[in-house]
């Protein structure tokens, strides 16, 4: 393992540099005009797959953006690691609130800074460095195969047919994704559980036109007022998601469970200075960490209608907008609340609008076994380079993929990230810390290493 | 008379041309882009005005938008009409609404097509026509003057200052505007009131940046679902405004009152065919014309906030914002209201979030009574070339500098207006009909000709 270790120290800044290469593909899935640089991100990735020790690295296509995959075979018989991963990136509006341009990777204060320096390109490509150093010092003890996908941020729409086409080719004892974040460097952890997600597009429109707010103002229903009075009531007083039959099928923990599930360090004080907010706002009768690990929520992600430039313009909008998602925790189904939110939704509309109801993604929530190998293996591999043994930690995020593997594949993921809330992915200034990334690429060596001996 | 009307008669095709290249020029106020065509449609109009037969003719600079002052004194003892105008238009978007381009106007279905066309370029172009018509014929009857403003769709910001220091320039017995609709050209009608508007802005800001709405959603206030929250609460299930105070000075009509306006006729299901919508939604306990005519009432005339592009981005935006207009019936006042909504919207907001709000325009509601000389020359002009005797109108928009005329100048403003609900100003496809400028360029000098007989 000296060698791997020493590999990866030798070659570092190489690495840096390769990674700001790929930062540099504006790869951004939700913008149709990105499409040319989705196909040569799968290339650059292909590429240096091989490059990196890969027997053969392909760009599939798929309905959507390509799936590079790649693979090295060392024996048969050996473990087989899948590696997933996804090259594309988040929008970068609010474009004035970056500091650096967004995709001209910079390194400042420790840290590289631009969209997608931890989610999640800085991330797989940990992963291709992990698996470069080992193959370069023979020390490569597992099967390896990377599935990299273009779609995660839009919800991988192409990836199921995908898996479901390539059941044979994707065959393996685990599935290794870096795409979710640690509690702290001096507490690290392992995501053993992602929420769900439903997201929802609502179209409210009123009248057949704009109009003059004055002549017609208070005799017809604005359709931005009415959808704040839609919107407003899908949340209570209590911070309760309104849409019946919401709650249903969640899982409420235990006493104990939410004891064991409150240890974890957590400063409230601390959270909301970091955030500069004068209260936190949630469900009643939860703590923060169970409102974003363990209970489902509800957030308008962008609402929009009427005259939003500069100055005024006295107009009644024809018709106004709003993307609204929810967070899902076991055992919710994406697609059961995606129904209720429609058929509620469309209940509560007044006569004098008409609404239209769109289900854009979603996926559902996922748990990893903390007593699996692979857990296992992680947890030792993280004693190794941090020094602790990692906390097993319910992420509030959600890749719906994830269940989707287990679901198609039969596989299980092991969510080794790497990522800090201090990254801050979808938002602008993304970063990823030089220490995280370091520490990252000698972890996994070490994963392989205890999963491969693992029985 | 009838040399006069002859005279229009034979010119009414170049009158249309010449309003055309009025037309082209985006002058709108609103956006700051746009500022060198305020000033060249100015300089044009000025020209214009010279060629029309004014005296003198200058472009007069303001803090803002230059006023178009423009004179004929033909007696100085004869009776002076100050015409008032505006040659600034509301922005186009949505853009993509328009069948036509908005700066190229085009005549089809016998109405012309373009942003301007009604308000206020053709509506002040009828003016300047039939004072033409009235010096080539040698039959103008009063002393003439036009003040034309490039402000007033942003509120007139600085016109006040203009005719506090031009208290002189202006003198006049009466300020004639048409900006104004009437019922229907079968149904001729008068404006004889105004409401009046508050135009507010606020913004809501949450966390000191975008959060990613799986880590943080839930247990964060996200600053969208507040402002749906706070905004849907300013107005109640009875459509009544809940700012404590807003109806305090509102004058409520008396019995004999209501019978009396809704005399005019109006046809519910007309109006809501004419709409497409399913229903009409106000202040409950009244009628669809009070609500526009004598009520006030609350809109969000733009709402903005997070993610509103294509695709999906699982953001908690860290701000939104809204466009908060009310329109004002006499007795309210402008600033008190816009102090009370300040104050109101600052006491609900919770502590997980900040507030701003910015009072962007306003002005005074206004009363046009029907006994003075100019109404009934008005009223008799109407009756000329509509056959009809027009009602008594009260719009349920605002053009707030005219109560501003009547405080800082002491002259009262007669409402002329030949515009229809059907022009759609302020929104896509604006239009003005042929027959309404030809009726109004023929009744206008039957005005002056009235009003100088008057005593």
């Amino acid at each position: 393992m000296q060698k791997v270790h020493n590999y990866i120290a030798d070659n570092k800044e190489r690495f840096i540099e390769e990674l700001f290469e790929l930062l540099r593909i504006p790869s951004i899935s939700a913008q149709s005009e990105h499409k040319p640089d989705m196909v040569r991100c799968a290339e650059w990735l292909a590429a240096a797959l091989v490059k990196a020790g890969a027997d053969r690295a392909v760009v599939m296509p798929t309905d959507g953006n390509p799936v590079v995959y790649a693979e090295k075979i060392i024996n048969p018989k050996a473990k087989t690691v899948l590696v997933y991963g996804h090259y594309d990136v988040m929008p970068v509006d609010p474009r004035a609130e970056w500091r650096t341009e967004p995709f001209e990777p910079v390194i400042k204060d420790g840290r590289i800074w631009g969209r997608g320096a931890d989610d999640d390109k800085g991330q797989l490509f940990m992963h291709a460095k992990a698996f470069e150093a080992m193959c370069a010092t023979d020390s490569l003890p597992c099967n390896v195969k990377f599935m990299l996908e273009g779609e995660e941020e839009i919800g991988s729409p192409s990836l199921y047919k995908f898996c479901e086409q390539n059941k044979k080719l994707l065959k393996a004892d685990i599935i290794l994704v870096s795409d979710t974040s640690m509690i702290s460097l001096s507490t690290p952890s392992i995501t053993c559980g992602l929420r769900g997600l439903t997201y929802m597009e609502v179209e409210v429109t009123g009248p057949n036109k704009d109009l003059h707010s004055g002549l017609f103002g208070g005799a017809v229903a604005n359709p931005a007022n009415v959808l704040t009075r839609l919107v407003s009531s899908l949340v209570d007083d209590c911070g309760r998601v309104t849409i019946p039959g919401f709650y249903d099928d969640v899982r409420e923990l235990t006493d104990s469970e939410r004891k064991a599930f409150n240890k974890a360090p957590f400063c409230l004080r601390q959270y909301k200075k970091s955030l500069e907010i004068g209260d936190v706002e949630g469900e009643q009768g939860y703590t923060t960490m169970e409102r974003t690990g363990v209970r489902p929520s509800l957030d308008v992600n962008g609402i929009w209608g009427g005259y939003i430039e500069e100055g005024t313009k006295t107009v009644i909008p024809s018709k106004a907008s709003a993307k609204i998602s929810m967070r899902l925790v076991p055992n919710q189904s994406y697609k059961k609340i995606a129904k209720l939110f429609e058929k509620h939704f469309k209940a509560i509309a007044p006569k004098s609008v008409k609404v239209v109801v769109k289900d854009l993604h979603g996926g559902e929530p996922y748990v990893a076994p903390t007593d699996m190998a692979a857990y296992k293996a992680a947890e030792k591999a993280i004693v190794d380079t941090f020094g602790k043994k990692p906390l097993p930690f319910y992420s509030g995020g959600s890749i719906p993929i994830i269940s989707g593997f287990e679901r198609i594949l039969g596989i299980k993921s092991l969510l080794i990230g790497f990522g800090l809330a201090e990254d801050a992915i979808h938002s602008p200034n993304e970063s990823y810390g030089l220490e995280q990334f370091d520490k990252g690429v000698n972890t996994i060596p070490l994963f392989y290493k205890y999963f491969a001996e693992s029985k």
